[in-house]
């Protein structure tokens, strides 16, 4: 069979399968759910043999020591996911719940339901429990879902997703409710990206360049999802200590995600005063400054940044500084380079962070805390499906409810429109 | 300058102008909102004649009757546009509201607050006055508007553009927050399409061919407009006075729009006691019957229609009709063809009721009513951007909060996380 046929084939299923996945009631999924985690601990010998396989053909190729850390699974990863699934048994289902109802004039009642989004395509890299997670987060809010992996991780996400849905099933899920892409050919992926007959979402999870890649591809609605260049301003009226915990945390907690400091601004007063302590702590840390003339003027260990250091998100021990006269070139500067992810003030003036919170366009903007708290577990959704870094459907961290939509229910008696 | 620059240059602007307006207060914005309402009257000479100008060349063109009366403006139909400015001036603004905050165990404090989407770029066809419509709700919701006329009404854009973006300048919104886009040129469409640094969203409003052109070609995100093969279902155990009204009603008071019924669908148990009525009724309306083997048999005056016809959006007085089986052939049928926009069921009985709702899957699912009530006006929202058939960011009626987004605001005391 020809790919677009096999595809064709797999988006059918789907979308078959998600009418009958949306009657189901919230027993029902959450039964499933547990099903499936004890089917995951069950077969677990079964996923790590085709994890195996993954990692020898990993090696082989010679894949770089943090990609094969990422593709390895075991006992303890493997009850991850398990788990996972418990906890999203656990969660409310936001699937049902009329969020208003309303009576008009001529007696029409119309009330707005949250009913699921019907068939979510998710496009993912090297990680294999992602596969476990999407489907686990597709299934609880009554999606179905076509998967796409990476080919680093084939053999394992294919064992995860036969243990997945043989469970499903097995459990009253309708066959076709979670279906793994086989093939690991690109054009599989530019195939699915244009199914919009099918596919009613397509969220990439991974690097700048599949986001991309996704984004300049689709004809199926995107949810974008992870860019991160995010800054923490430091005002002339922050609280010194306050000011240096919350950019060491931003920067170094965990330099890899997104939500993660990549350039620290500092108003001009402060400067000469907060940058040797800040220099000082950066360097205990191991973290590479690069600075703005007047920062390596004052801290002589920072290199001089160039124009590219202040649109990189560096995912790493490296921070680029720059020296502001006031709010208003902060506010500037964020504009022009950041992403609209997540952007602090450290200040203890109230106009000013009032105004860091009504100018600055961003999904999340704090004023004295640390960029590292978006995230869907620090806001209190139990559950997230990623960032989403566009405008529309969801911003910031994406709880159950990004995978939904609304229906309207409409409860007549007889209306006709003049 | 090249076209590729003249875009960029106006996306820029736009970018520009949005970050301004989204600090106006509602009480300047509605100010903006009347100024630019008696500019419109001010300047009706100035605007009608431009518009002569397009009336003239769509005569020499020979554009046909229909879509020279959409092309036609007078006095009365730019008092209506005045009208509309003032009527959003009169609407509560969505931005600004803070949905829900809540407190985090760490003490952060966590809001989510509506905020403008930014930039917005509309493209539509043939009627002028969508140039006020679409620049009156970007200015209430505090977006910024790339517009994009047909260029059929060329003339008359830009003169309407022009009023209002001078009245809106002079009432002290920023310099570029509603620009036209000058260039008639399709490829000055194919590079707003594509300007993700600068537009937030792109709005179609038109026929299918403009949709599935922006649809196809988008790498913004875009809010999918229109198209809509609506159904009606009489159930067996439908009253037939109501079925005989509403099914009337969904066809015939007004065809030409995306709500109107295009098939109707007939239980087969009533099908000979209603199909002659409705057959003399629709025959008093010029409606043309295209009809299963059953129906043409029920009613000779119908044509047997094709398959295309249970896909068709006639947009005329048209009608496919199909004797179903029962409730789950009907919603089978409604699955297949349906394009999610509105479906309605006419029953008496309770289940039957309760599952049409449950399991249609449609932007606004109906129990006795016509399904020309799918509209913002008659929803309640008092304005309306057009109708949704996407299931992202908003589906069905869009009213003001459609243009709008969130973002997180955080309220710290010198937050890191672990």
């Amino acid at each position: 069979m020809e790919l677009k046929d096999q595809m064709r084939e797999i988006g059918a299923k789907a979308r078959k399968a998600a009418r009958k996945l949306s009657t189901l009631s919230s027993a029902q999924k959450d039964h499933g759910l547990k099903m499936i985690a004890e089917a995951l601990i069950h077969h677990s010998s079964l996923i790590l043999d085709a994890n195996q396989k993954d990692l020898k053909e990993g090696r082989q190729k010679g894949l770089p020591e943090a990609l094969m850390d990422r593709l390895l699974l075991n006992e303890m990863r493997i009850e991850e996911m398990a788990q996972g699934m418990r906890a999203l048994a656990a969660l409310p289902d936001p699937v049902g719940e009329v969020t208003g109802m309303w009576k008009r004039p001529n007696g029409l009642m119309i009330g707005k339901k949250r009913v699921p989004l019907g068939v979510v395509g998710i496009i993912y890299e090297a990680r294999p429990n992602v596969t476990a997670d999407a489907a686990g987060l597709c299934l609880k809010t009554g999606n179905a879902a076509v998967l796409r992996g990476g080919s680093e991780a084939f053999y394992s996400n294919l064992a995860i997703s036969e243990v997945i849905s043989q469970a499903a099933e097995e459990a009253g899920m309708p066959v076709g409710c979670i279906q793994l892409v086989r093939s690991t050919d690109r054009s599989a992926v530019d195939e699915l990206l244009k199914m919009n007959q099918y596919l009613d979402v397509v969220i990439p999870r991974g690097g700048a360049g599949l986001i991309q890649h996704v984004v300049n591809h689709a004809t199926v609605p995107v949810i974008e999802t992870g860019v991160g260049n995010c800054h923490t301003y430091i005002d002339s009226e922050a609280d010194m200590d306050m000011a240096l915990d919350i950019a060491i945390n931003a920067k170094t907690s965990r330099p890899g995600v997104c939500n993660a400091m990549e350039t620290l601004l500092v108003n001009r007063e402060i400067a000469p005063q907060i940058l040797p302590l800040l220099g000082e702590k950066f360097r205990a840390k191991g973290v590479e400054l690069r600075g703005c003339p007047q920062t390596c003027r004052i801290l002589p260990e920072a290199v001089p940044a160039k124009e590219e250091d202040w649109s990189t998100e560096y995912l790493d021990l490296i921070l680029a500084v720059k020296v502001v006269d006031d709010l208003d070139a902060a506010i500037e500067h964020i504009s022009l380079y950041g992403t609209k992810h997540s952007e602090a003030i450290v200040t203890n003036n109230y106009g000013k962070a009032q105004r860091f919170l009504e100018e600055v366009d961003a999904a999340a903007v704090y004023v004295n805390a640390s960029t590292r708290f978006t995230d869907g577990g620090q806001f209190g959704y139990g559950a997230e499906i990623g960032i989403s870094t566009q405008k529309l459907h969801a911003r910031g961290p994406m709880g159950l409810e990004a995978l939904t939509t609304i229906k309207y229910i409409i409860y007549g008696n007889g209306q006709i429109r003049n």
